[in-house]
């Protein structure tokens, strides 16, 4: 086992167990990116995208920039959901303003079937750079891992690439059911393996990312992805030397199911910004920890406006416990660095003043 | 005034009012559209897509088109709902597998101020066509008029064309809202101004398209979009000749929102198939009609699953007035035409069979 340095600022956990702290932490989903410039410099040294995700020097370094220069209460992994169903031979490829491909996607019976737990060992590389992440950051900051919902990459794995209607996955689950039944099943091993290779290396919290689960019917949303969500949680180690490892669920476009979503074993759901904090705090009642929900765009606007905005949404939620900031979606690559500054500093500032004055 | 034939099936106008009706209607969104060959022949013979908007006849004809193949309870109008920003001057083009254009799109202030409501004599085109297609209906079934959201058009007249992201409006939202609420007020007036004529022309109830909204944070949506229709709505004549005129708002992914949608004035609300019609029903309590909401996608599955799945739908909604069967969404030009026809005769026969046992 490895071992590593005691945690100094645990306020992320204790949020998302609940716990009472004196300030809202926040993390950016997609923090580390192209917006910052010392990004885009490692990015270039690496060649491509995957490039930089397989190599686990490079994967700390943008990893911990964002930590570096805003004082996030978290740090991410950097890596991508679709390195599970690489992992399963299917060929990904990220082409320039494309974005990602696969050259073997599945949409056959056979192909289908042939479909396979992938060995671990393929993805290494994975849990290299979250013991490597996890040791560079010494301590300041908890670790989150991550993994695709099984019905998110299952989309890339039948589309074979980004798809706006879903017609190709679609038309499987209501002609052949079975075989996407089938798909869901192996990823969900798959994943749950996945996350527990992670927390084995080193990741503190782990975030299911179900980015395409909001494309679904209400009910297909519950028989096509989040069952097979509740298995990869119930799959997972939830402690590791006595301390919780907390789960979090991110829907897009899910606020019309939080009841549903906070019944799988999550500790926390992640909301997009359609969803008012209040209304979602008193329907999961207690349940769940909540992680949002400020639109991305906010960022494009002035300083008074992402600090008012993020007030709104500190307000929203209140001084209860349980609230991690974050954006509803990833950052822009467009975003102004300091836009970022102004909003952890705000929701650091004007949280404390909340709490302080609970 | 025009004189038109008596209507021999109100079905759906007495749905739209919560009256009592021995089935449930219905129509599909964009069901005069590519997947049937008998519009893809007017449309070849038309030329371009807004040609064919354009030519009264042509239009009337791809309008009952699906009325003759399918006995649907209500046409709607064959147009765009970007017809009102390209009367204002924008220059419209639609480009094969882009989308539409603006060659002029709002993106600084000067545009934005000189933008002014049109003269609807650029859009006789629309009316003249309204006409011929309630003179040619000869009263078998309503006509729906439409248009586009102040905000949905909005988005196509500031980002110049379609978008995934909206940087463009939400830049302008969050920057500027003085420009983009100068947009959306000139938009509504001009909404409802078009709404009327069509009206006028014979349209027997409305529906206002909502396609963007769903992109905003709750808060935004009702500031941008909401405010808008229930501004458009407030300006709409109501009643025609004794008889009333109802007006459907859809805006897609508004399923959190569907309280606040109740309140300004429409009588029903167009719903995607995220939410559950059951569950919908209750949060409207009686105030509005629903319209929807199975998922396009469905109609790729086997006869079996459609005629299953809409019963599942009828059943969520129950025998209680005030239901119109729709799709979530237009039709996809992938799907063969006669799954449209089983949709049709289950909607038809099975809701007899629920509203008689009633």
């Amino acid at each position: 086992m490895n071992s590593f340095a005691p945690l100094q600022n645990d306020t992320f956990l204790r949020a998302l167990r609940r716990e009472p702290t004196d300030y809202t932490p926040i993390w950016l989903m997609r923090q580390a990116g192209r917006y910052l410039p010392e990004y885009r410099a490692t990015r270039a040294q690496a060649g491509s995208f995957m490039q930089l995700a397989q190599n686990p020097d490079l994967a700390t370094e943008v990893t911990l920039q964002p930590i570096d220069r805003y004082g996030l209460d978290a740090a991410i992994l950097f890596s991508d959901i679709l390195t599970v169903p690489d992992a399963m031979g299917l060929g990904l490829r990220f082409v320039e303003n494309e974005g990602p491909k696969f050259d073997r996607p599945l949409q056959d019976e056979v192909a289908v079937h042939r479909l396979e737990v992938p060995d671990m060992a393929k993805l290494q590389y994975v849990f290299d750079a979250v013991t490597q992440i996890r040791q560079s950051l010494n301590g300041r900051v908890p670790l989150i891992g991550f993994a695709g919902s099984p019905y998110t990459i299952a989309c890339y794995m039948v589309e074979g690439g980004s798809s706006s209607e879903f017609r190709t996955i679609k038309t499987m689950m209501y002609t052949r059911p079975d075989l996407l039944h089938h798909i869901l099943s192996v990823n969900a091993q798959a994943t749950a393996l996945y996350l527990n290779a992670q927390i084995d290396a080193g990741a503190q919290a782990v975030m299911i990312f179900d980015t395409w689960g909001g494309s679904l019917s209400h009910s297909a949303y519950k028989e096509f992805s989040l069952a097979y969500m509740r298995q990869v949680i119930g799959a997972l180690k939830r402690n590791v030397d006595g301390e919780s490892v907390p789960v979090i669920v991110f829907t897009k476009g899910g606020g019309q199911w939080l009841e549903a979503m906070s019944e799988i074993g999550a500790d926390a759901l992640g909301l997009d910004w359609t969803t008012n904090l209040a209304e979602a705090k008193k329907r999961v009642a207690g349940k769940v920890a909540l992680q949002g929900n400020i639109d991305p765009s906010i960022l494009f606007g002035s300083e008074a406006l992402i600090r008012q905005t993020a007030r709104l949404v500190l307000d929203e939620y209140g001084a209860d416990a349980g609230h991690v900031f974050n954006l509803g979606h990833g950052i822009s690559q467009f975003v102004q660095p300091d836009a970022v500054k102004y909003l952890v500093d705000e929701v650091h500032a004007y949280s404390r003043q909340i709490r302080g004055a609970k």
